[in-house]
């Protein structure tokens, strides 16, 4: 049986330590900035469209296991494990290209999503189907759907493997 | 003269409160979470290309300044101030779209640049201009530059202005 979340120990950053601003912004030593959780964000986009599918958080460990097996691998806050994306749902994403910022606080995957092709644990292919209007005033705001209808049921996709 | 950072109070949350996760996720109300900080992290797109151009985060005051001016206004963590982005740079950012993910804790905008056309403030268009080698061991692993040269000279532009 899989498992979505699994639980580990935080363990020592695998990474080296951080050099110069100039190291940094420019140098090619992967070095990583974690903040005070041990977490850094990570960008998910489509390497098909663009579109941006899910935003997440990495430890150092979820990090190095995503660079080196090629499967998006996260860090759950909520669970407090790691977590293989898809593993339950079987929407895998494989990484077609890492890339970090300039001060190396950030990195964007561009993924293909297995399965369904979804990310989003509603069963949309993004977690970001919804758009607010800009330009008008933010009180009473109201978000329009953006996107197509939801791609599985996550009542059935969840409930029947746990 | 302009300056580039707006030192201001924290302000009481513009947002409504939030609901259940149905209304957060399925609603059309817009209720940001913000984090212990007060803070959203903010994903920024090239509206031409979809290009992830830069990450940051965002108070409430940021967002609703953003929603309603619909110039990308962002908090800055290291100087303590709101941050109408590309003010000194000229390389403002109009927002074309606003979207927030089923959790309502993250926001993506798809912007058009102003000035140069770039969001980094190394002078590269994008501040993902390194990415990493996918599949092979994380230990030593280099950074390749991914993207062209800047396209401006971050010294003559920030100094002539400071």
């Amino acid at each position: 049986m899989r498992k979505e979340v699994y639980v580990s120990e935080p363990q020592p950053s695998p990474f080296p330590a951080r050099g110069t601003p100039a190291d940094i912004e420019h140098g090619s030593a992967f070095t990583p900035k974690f903040d005070a959780d041990g977490l850094i964000p990570a960008i998910v986009t489509d390497a098909r469209n663009g579109g941006v599918l899910m935003f997440a958080w990495m430890n150092g460990d979820a990090l190095r296991r995503t660079i080196e097996t090629g499967w998006a691998t996260y860090w759950s806050r909520s669970r407090g494990g790691l977590w293989v994306k898809g593993e339950t749902s079987s929407n895998r994403q494989k990484v077609v290209e890492l890339r970090t910022d300039c001060d190396q606080d950030v990195v964007w995957l561009k993924v293909e999503v297995e399965g369904h092709g979804a990310s989003c644990h509603t069963g949309q292919i993004s977690c970001f189907y919804r758009k607010l209007p800009i330009g008008r005033p933010s009180a009473g705001a109201r978000l329009e759907h953006a996107d197509g209808p939801p791609v599985f049921d996550p009542h059935a996709v969840y409930s029947a493997k746990s």
